[in-house]
């Protein structure tokens, strides 16, 4: 019984490594690059080499970018006031698509999550303090995740904070923009109407 | 409002290419190769270049090789008077994980679809007339897949072979092995019928 040739093999298993790429997906994927022109398949591996040259992660705010410091640190247009803290770069760039913030990131590069064993200790809690004690901010926005270890990892910032001479606040919980009341959980009713607002 | 840096916006490009992944599963597939240690990264890259590099079209039967003719068409063992015919290299893989053909192999490198301008001049049909007609074989055995193009293949193959003095079959129909009745269409129930064979 023959399969597939030894190079295309190890290709399967290269992209099996990637997060939600099954064997078989990885099988699919592989055979499409045999089949495709040699420049299309070499585009994307020059993509994930020029990757890897260029990209390496901001000193300051932990974000990805082609230079340190990134874009983001480096604007002076930026409120400089303002630091928002998210768990992950891609809560940073949902951050930005919203086009609502202006100031600058702290990246935590994790959560607190007891259960897989990640503490305070494995995330960038203490490089927060560090920069919000040697700075001008006036204000902290954490950006954590509205769930458990959003809310643990958030306390713990808050914690860590605590004496720096900073206000800290966080993003609101509710009923999501353009969505239907019908269809909200239990658990967001109960937080819309507990952080309700004075209608105007 | 800052995104992703340049190069990842072009991975993320060249990742979306690919079958089946959308651009939101780009972006987690980019982010990942972003994160993951360069060794990791580079891997990918290189099993996509060893692949252009060294596999090619097997110039007998199509399939997709290191060498040609590629070691299936190479193997004094497989039994050259038996030539399985498939639309897809996929498909050839499929037989021999079976594990019970032993013989040759011709793909088609395509399936005839006229609702999608496929017409049996587009598919590797007269290279497989050349074949029969200057070769050994004794039966070519028809691996179309059970469905409205499968059958308009098969037919055309059918067609083209008349005359070339060799058996043609076809890849028997009826319940898949291992399945329940209960679960089988009426269209499978209705070719297991009408296919039924004595009991042993």
């Amino acid at each position: 019984m023959e399969g597939r040739p030894q190079s295309v093999e190890r290709l399967v298993e290269e992209l099996g490594r990637l997060p939600g790429i099954g064997r078989r997906t990885a099988e699919r994927l592989a055979d499409h690059l045999v089949r495709v022109p040699k420049e299309e398949a070499m585009a994307l591996a020059v993509a994930i080499r020029d990757v890897k040259r260029a990209v390496l992660r901001c000193s300051s705010c932990g974000n990805f970018a082609e230079g340190d410091p990134c874009p983001l640190c480096g604007d002076p247009k930026r409120d400089r006031g303002l630091l928002c803290v998210v768990t992950a770069v891609k809560d940073l760039l949902v951050m930005e698509r919203s086009g609502a913030y202006r100031g600058l990131y702290h990246v935590l590069e994790g959560r607190v999550a007891p259960l897989e064993g990640v503490g305070p200790e494995d995330i960038r809690l203490q490089d927060l303090v560090t920069r919000v004690r040697g700075g001008e901010l006036r204000e902290v926005i954490l950006a954590t995740d509205p769930d458990a270890e959003g809310d643990m990892t958030a306390h713990h910032v808050v914690e860590a904070l605590e004496g720096c001479g900073v206000t800290v606040s966080r993003l609101s919980r509710g009923l999501p923009a353009g969505s239907s009341l019908e269809y909200a959980s239990p658990a967001t009713v109960g937080e819309a109407l507990e952080g309700r607002r004075p209608a105007s």
